[in-house]
């Protein structure tokens, strides 16, 4: 998505080699318009799925995953919730997943009565770096024994390995803008 | 708003006296369309004010200012960022919050780009009950310098003192749905 990357490159932040902050329009001040641009190209690429819910994770995923679901019939859309331990409830659906930007464990929960196996799931998320939020999402999709669809991200980062790996289980992955290298004067994009 | 007191008597669970679930159209899984109809009615409340930023906190409050800054020329959306401990970062305002719910302290960031003394906010969020996240909000408000021109809150539960004190000091509060009382069987909304 030619716009995204030109956003990418005009508003980023490379902090360092791993850490790309987009604060300005979507990890903290949300540009609404643009959001509706990438509802659009999510809709563009996954139009022939027949989506029953969206799945994303607190809090960057929400304004995404609420946009795309204008798209499709406004189906309903969850938020994995993070919570720092295991409840142990046994009314939810829970994984645990490491960040690595903040070197800890946390666990991702979402309630049973909003996934079931009959739904067709779209996942959406902003980052996709080594995958393990999403890899979170889908072993909660797989607990529920419900049918992914396909993810659809935002930003991947295409030099770590998360993106590679959940494809090569067959899962269909696609991002709107896929960096081959980064630093702080210059990024670069997969073609 | 009556579609709205509709829908928390048909779908939301009162858990305790003071405890209130809307998880199956708001904080958790998101009703897209009936999240339309609530910006609707934000805008019809606030149309005279001059908005330039919608102020929400992580992460139920998203949805609900996504939608409305559509009805307000697509201002930028801000979202304050809960955190477990005061990161003395001097690149952000913050305050402490206290969660009644949680019975815990955590604190909110926004950083200082995003808000400017310029700037005329609408705050919105999803509860108001003791006051305690819209005060935490006002208060990152003052920080900035920047002029609140009024608090949307989804439900605000009227039985407890948080929306009568941000009144008394003058700030326009207004929720769509005030609950007068509620118990598990009964939910009571004021006049």
């Amino acid at each position: 998505m030619k716009s995204l990357e030109e956003k990418i490159v005009k508003e980023g932040r490379v902090l360092n080699d791993n850490v790309l902050k987009i604060d300005g329009f979507l990890n903290h001040q949300i540009d609404v318009k643009f959001i509706e641009e990438i509802g659009k190209e999510f809709k563009r690429i996954f139009k022939d799925e027949k989506v029953t819910k969206i799945l994303t994770v607190e809090a960057s995923g929400i304004s995404i995953a609420y946009e795309t679901s204008k798209h499709f019939d406004y189906v309903p859309v969850i938020f994995a919730k993070k919570t720092p331990a295991n409840n142990q409830d046994v009314s939810v659906y829970t994984t645990e997943v490491y960040s690595y930007t903040r070197e800890k464990i946390y666990f991702i929960t979402v309630a049973k009565e909003y996934l079931k196996k009959e739904d067709n799931v779209l996942i959406i998320d902003d980052f996709l770096a080594n995958g393990s939020a999403l890899n979170g999402m889908l072993e909660v999709c797989k607990q529920a024994g419900c049918n992914v669809v396909g993810c659809g991200v935002v930003v991947e980062k295409a030099f770590q390995s998360g993106g590679k790996e959940i494809r090569e289980k067959g899962h269909n992955v696609v991002a709107l803008a896929r960096i081959k290298t980064m630093s702080k004067d210059k990024i670069e994009f997969v073609d």
